[in-house]
């Protein structure tokens, strides 16, 4: 395992916990909010936020860092609620347990997905207005990922056939959020031009693997690049892909952690 | 008229019709996205972020004030679309045309909801990212308000009986984002705390003002204080609300644009 994972993942799920404890409301928001978010999902981006601190040779494991990864986590559950629902996947099961509006209802789940992502902006915004000019621009960064994500699914929605189609969605869809969290660490240290383009193109190779990856995780289900290419013009990929985030990692200092992710992350059986 | 609103919302318009355009993704949420902002709505909160700068004797008329009453349209604009959803209110028309799921499809509305408010949270960090640390501030307080909000619509999906049920509900489904708009124009132009204040109390009187209103403009819809309490009483309770607002415009520089537009909103005809 990676040390910046298992340093880093306890002190997210901490400040997590704690974001959400201090938003309570007392409306009925509170407990689906925790239940959307807590227990459970791999937390790829979070993670990618502290990998981005790392590669600008900054602190992974800050506050500043934790809030950024928090801010990004925020974005990905707002978007998981908001995708289950009736009128877009209408998906019943989420990590082994019912989606949020089979388990709160449909209006319920609509608004929590609201608040989830609200809660993402004032983060940032807070951030911003306590902590200066470096985390604005980090928040900018996350952002303008979740603006181009939903622009994703507007893409999904509409279908793709090609693997240019494909690639298009799923280099906005997941990959823009991707992108933006390593973005987000780097320029939160201070990245110059040089470290922010190797970070991105490591971004963009590993958000693009990690897309395949659990397409490949789920051959059979519907509206996947194995439908269009074949699975095993899909793993050629995944490993072109794998390299290229390794060969993007080797190019910054602190590279270890940044390839053993990658790495990690094309292996995985889920 | 007052003459920030019609010195203000021609150039509020354009700002807002610039914004949309840059943020284009030649998606399927374009034209949606535009549908849901442009043509219709009285434009309430971006006003109050005009007044909130007038409060604080800034320029209501300024780039800045302007990015900010379109971030809190949008947030408005989005909270419009989500609440139209057929899991939601159900509404088939707004503003004299179909709503946005009816003209576009559900998937679409709660992926255009969801694009807007993640705009308003762009255009807040981008914001904050370029101008410093005033901005910043100012967009911490309309994300604030845009959270409580979101609680806002909880409650009132829970129902109200009583007027105090009422009144917490509305406090912020509708004075939450009204009072964000007055304190980030305000917080902008480095009001001092005293200041703030003054303007808060505006804000809140004339959130409420507004609110029951609208009631009154719409008696025997689902769902208002006036079932609760009467006509008569909310009448009264207008009339309170609007003499707060014009009493405590009064305490600030520049106050006449503030107490007419008190006045005005109670005034008004729908």
């Amino acid at each position: 395992m990676l040390r910046v994972e298992t340093e880093f993942l306890p002190l997210f799920e901490e400040k997590l916990a704690a974001v959400l404890d201090g938003a309570r409301t007392r409306s009925a928001l509170d407990e689906p909010m925790r239940y959307a978010c807590m227990g459970g999902g791999k937390r790829v981006r979070p993670v990618c936020v502290a990998l981005g601190a790392l590669a600008a040779g900054g602190d992974p494991l800050s506050e500043r860092t934790a809030e950024l990864a928090v801010a990004i986590e925020l974005v990905h559950s707002y978007s998981l609620v908001h995708d289950d629902l009736p009128a877009m996947d209408n998906d019943d099961m989420r990590r082994g347990k019912p989606t949020v509006h089979k388990a709160f209802g449909e209006a319920t789940a609509i608004l929590v997905g609201d608040a989830l992502l609200t809660l993402a902006a004032r983060v940032c915004t807070e951030g911003a207005a306590n902590h200066g000019a470096a985390f604005a621009a980090a928040g900018r960064e996350i952002m303008r990922g979740a603006y181009d994500m939903a622009a994703g699914q507007a893409f999904d929605l509409a279908g793709m056939r090609t693997k240019e189609e494909f690639l298009a969605m799923y280099s906005l869809k997941t990959g823009a959020l991707i992108r933006s969290a390593v973005r987000a660490g780097a320029v939160l240290w201070g990245a110059d031009g040089e470290t922010l383009a190797a970070a991105e193109e490591y971004a963009s190779a590993l958000g693009l693997a990690f897309q395949l990856a659990d397409d490949l995780l789920d051959i059979g289900e519907q509206g996947s690049i194995v439908s269009a290419i074949g699975e095993t013009e899909t793993r050629r990929m995944l490993e072109e892909c794998t390299k290229r985030a390794v060969a993007a990692a080797e190019t910054l200092p602190a590279s270890g952690p940044l390839s053993d992710y990658a790495l990690a992350l094309a292996a995985r059986r889920k």
